[in-house]
């Protein structure tokens, strides 16, 4: 089983160190301490391992050191910043793992980019060698880049010329989206294994600049620096944080220091879980897997009654308190379904609790959204949601009596594939809406579940905003907002009936098919990435040519050259 | 070999008929009349001959039959519109020749589009009958759909449940993106097999109305007779065209009549192509194939001197006009090579004769583009060059003495990944921009070639434009017009290195990195269509639980039931 959680003194490949506003996040790979048998990880390539260290360090710079303005992402190897993912272990790792492995990669830069633009600190990749595949992939989820010029380091996209894939973990795609390098010229820097050093990588807007050996180290402190004292982005070209817009809390240019000015950062505890056979059982959050249906019952038990509403009792609970706690053990619990239980095809979603308590909560975390802990919750929370949506399986809501999907948790419902809301006069079955979901959680083409559930009739949204009270079945189905609302007669059938129907469908037309109905309107970086650029890896991840017998991923490091069957499809 | 061209007096499964301002395009598909053997066309299925004719007749009504202002698009056979791409044709089909198949059947619904959006013609899909799969596919890239309520009829999209592939021909989607069906529906209404009939259809918006089956002919005619007296469409709900604003030539709400009133379209003749076993010649257009070294010499000669410059002249001069008789040529010269020339991995692009005169067509065409001749041409050219952007080859433009990439032709310069210009100040070698280039011909993300191309700097596609006259070799490096500007001494070994390197690289990664890099900038329905929908359609063309031995689309008709490897990817 992968294990998604750990904590810097468990880092086998990072070192996380602060210092006042700077962080140094300094990679260090153990090529021993491998996720699996049969690789080493050599010159700071990387597998699922390293990476989950990464997105908790990225995760607890955020909770914990809030006072820390700059993050400098570099190598304790001398020559080499990143050789990317290890070519080894996506050679031996199954179709599945490759494709799951990378989307978690992609959600591990995608959450530097959601600190940088919501939370305004700034990444600054400091290569102090070369910095190649996956390596370069990284330095370019930064908002800055700078290399060194010691006649020899380079950035390097060789994935198309050495190995018959796609740079897919974002690298096409912020290549010309984001840093907008000239499409000839990223067409050539993509096919060139070699790539581009100092000079003509900032010509061509690689890098953001190149120092000399002897001066690398004094000149990122210098740019750290300025940074720290509010100095704008070189990265003018691109617009930041495209897409990933957070309406009810507005990013700041430079991030509100904690109350009083103090260091006062949160602890992130490690989650605790229970599990046997066929559950896992967190605090808030429970998962009872029916493997030979290949569903899982997935339950988010809601907020007790009168939690506390002053900053003051909140940043006293820390990590326990319930949207925090919630949303971590939810996002352990779908990181969990995706790598470990790869034949549960269907997630049935139930909120238990009460309607109001989520209410309440929601109304304490909308009046103290100027906070940096409020802001930093409302930011995990929404990216927790956006795993969702980026998760490859079927989501049905289940909406019974005692269920509690209001304000943040009716996102689950609005994110669901589908909605099954029992119509029984005689019992209590409500859904209800918060000051949270008109901009809180996006999704990742920009719009909230909201407006993406009514591209047709965008007033509808407001009708359902401007409604009084909580949506009883009846209104629910009126305002559009459930799917099917079966009677007490019917449900059992019903639900079973949908469970069954549903996990008898072809995996795969109904991964391809989610991707696309999930995301209707508008595109950005992070939709083309997950979806178009992550398709096209995943069809090349498939081909012969990458990882038949004679393929060219499979034969990497051999004496054997790869044989191509060069029909162009 | 695969030939693209037919006219309507050929057609074995359309029939074109024309009534003053009205169209009828009645599908009637004669079930032995295939591309290939092992397959019946059934029920109006169809393979790529059916489409073939698709595409030429919506072509021929937009020059023969200008007039034309509502085009119904309907069945001959009782009971059944369409019942979508024939499922044996697929199963028997390569993974090559599926991909390309589907490629174009995407570009022809596109095309209805293109003539609903920019020359205001209307498409009502008049469905007398089951439209399922592919069937509904066309209806949706009608602007208008029309169901009969004969108590059996249906619209579906039964490939996830029956088929464990996508509709992939834009179904998913228009579905959620053009008719912005609510995602929760769609997802019911693409996992139900037999689909939903007339009212459900019209509440849930898969449809714009239904009629019982005694009143089904005279409610279309009614519709018909509205649309023709100008009436709006009632599809309402979703932006028309998106993403193929033509700024040159803005889309009127009528076609303007001809001149005079009077029919005057003007006649499509065959193209003549002189082939021989290693290259083929058009007259403005030649194909020289090295298929040893897996290229293509693709030439476009440019406009002789003194073309007509009056609307008169070149509506007598009809289809043999250079810029529509070249552009048809180029056309046909790309769908040849997709089809029939699969190991042809990189196209070498020149354009041969005289940049003044490339100049002097544009400008007539600029002068005169409120006409309806021209601005159909205009348009053809831009379906053509769109084409182009979608072909899964390398393009390579090169610039030698004597070339002519001006004004239209070089927006081939610009479609190609890279660009080699010979600096030699011997001799001369120009490039030059017309009137034409600043919006005439869009990409499928809606921006032109040269906006895609300065992303980072847009201000540099202006000062472009303001350079007085042709672009000199270093004038066009300077502006950042051309990816390299080797000089005489090294140019052979440069083009012919970049040309041996280009081949020998996977191409599957070259399809997947181009299509990723071509369309930087903003998303459209026609790029999600091709890159995000496209993409995943071909990965699950591949996979096991789709055309493996136990797949479904394998298993389809057969006694055998598909077995799945319910692993989620």
């Amino acid at each position: 089983m992968i294990n998604f959680q750990t904590s810097p003194d468990q880092y086998k490949h990072w070192k996380l160190s602060v210092d006042d506003a700077v962080a140094r996040l300094s990679m260090d790979v153990q090529e021993d301490h491998t996720l699996a048998d049969g690789y080493k990880l050599k010159l700071n390539s990387y597998d699922l391992g390293v990476d989950i260290e990464l997105a908790d360090a990225i995760q607890r710079i955020r909770f914990e050191h809030p006072e820390v303005r700059a993050v400098v992402v570099t190598s304790l190897k001398p020559r080499i910043f990143c050789a990317g993912a290890n070519i080894y272990m996506l050679g031996t790792s199954s179709h599945a793992f490759k494709v799951n492995f990378c989307k978690f990669t992609n959600e591990t830069r995608c959450a530097i980019e959601d600190d940088s633009h919501h939370s305004g600190r700034r990444y600054l990749a400091a290569l102090n060698g070369t910095a190649s595949g996956g390596g370069y992939e990284l330095a370019i989820a930064c908002d800055e880049i700078y290399l060194v010029d010691d006649g020899n380091s380079a950035v390097s996209l060789p994935e198309v010329p050495l190995l018959g894939v796609l740079p897919g973990t974002g690298g096409l795609t912020r290549l010309v989206d984001k840093r907008k390098v000239r499409r000839d010229r990223a067409d050539v820097f993509s096919t060139l294994a070699e790539g581009l050093k100092g000079k003509r990588a900032k010509e061509w807007g690689l890098i953001d600049d190149t120092f000399a050996t002897s001066k690398f180290e004094d000149a990122v402190d210098a740019r750290v620096a300025q940074v720290c004292e509010g100095a704008d982005s070189p990265s003018h070209l691109w617009e930041r944080g495209q897409g990933r817009g957070l309406d009810a809390v507005r990013p700041s240019p430079f991030i509100p220091l904690p109350e009083g000015g103090e260091k006062s950062g949160i602890k992130l505890n490690p989650l605790e879980v229970e599990t046997t056979s066929d559950s896992r059982n967190y605090k808030n959050v429970s998962l009872k897997l029916h493997r030979d249906k290949r569903y899982v019952d997935l339950t988010v038990h809601g907020p007790e009654a009168n939690l506390p509403t002053s900053l003051d009792e909140i940043q006293k609970l820390g990590d326990s308190y319930w949207p925090l706690r919630a949303y971590r053990e939810l996002d352990d619990a779908l990181l969990y379904l995706r790598v470990n239980e790869p034949e549960i095809g269907l997630v049935c979603v139930r909120a238990e609790g009460n309607l109001d308590e989520v209410l309440a909560v929601d109304k304490t975390l909308a009046a103290n959204r100027d906070s940096w802990l409020i802001r930093e919750i409302i930011l995990q929370m929404a990216r927790t949601l956006r795993r969702l949506d980026l998760t490859a399986k079927s989501f049905f809501a289940i909406v019974e009596p005692g269920s509690c999907f209001a304000g943040n948790l009716l996102e689950l419902l609005l994110a669901s594939d589908r909605s099954y809301m029992l119509n029984n006069p005689d019992e209590t079955v409500q859904i209800a809406l918060s000051e949270l979901n008109p901009g809180a959680f996006p999704m990742s083409n920009g719009l909230t579940r909201l407006e993406s559930r009514f591209l047709a009739e965008p007033k509808k949204a407001y009708e359902a905003f401007a409604h009084d009270g909580a949506f009883d079945t009846e209104a629910a189905e009126e305002f559009g907002l459930v799917t099917f609302a079966p009677d007490d007669l019917d449900w059992d059938d019903e639900i079973r009936v949908a469970i069954e129907e549903r996990t008898s469908l072809s995996p795969d037309a109904l991964t391809g098919m989610e991707a696309s109905l999930r995301f209707a309107g508008p595109e950005t970086m992070d939709t083309k990435i997950y979806g178009r650029l992550t398709a096209w890896q995943n069809w090349i991840f498939q081909r012969p040519n990458a990882v038949g017998p004679n393929g060219a991923l499979t034969n990497y490091g051999k004496p054997t050259q790869a044989q191509f069957d060069f029909k162009r499809t």
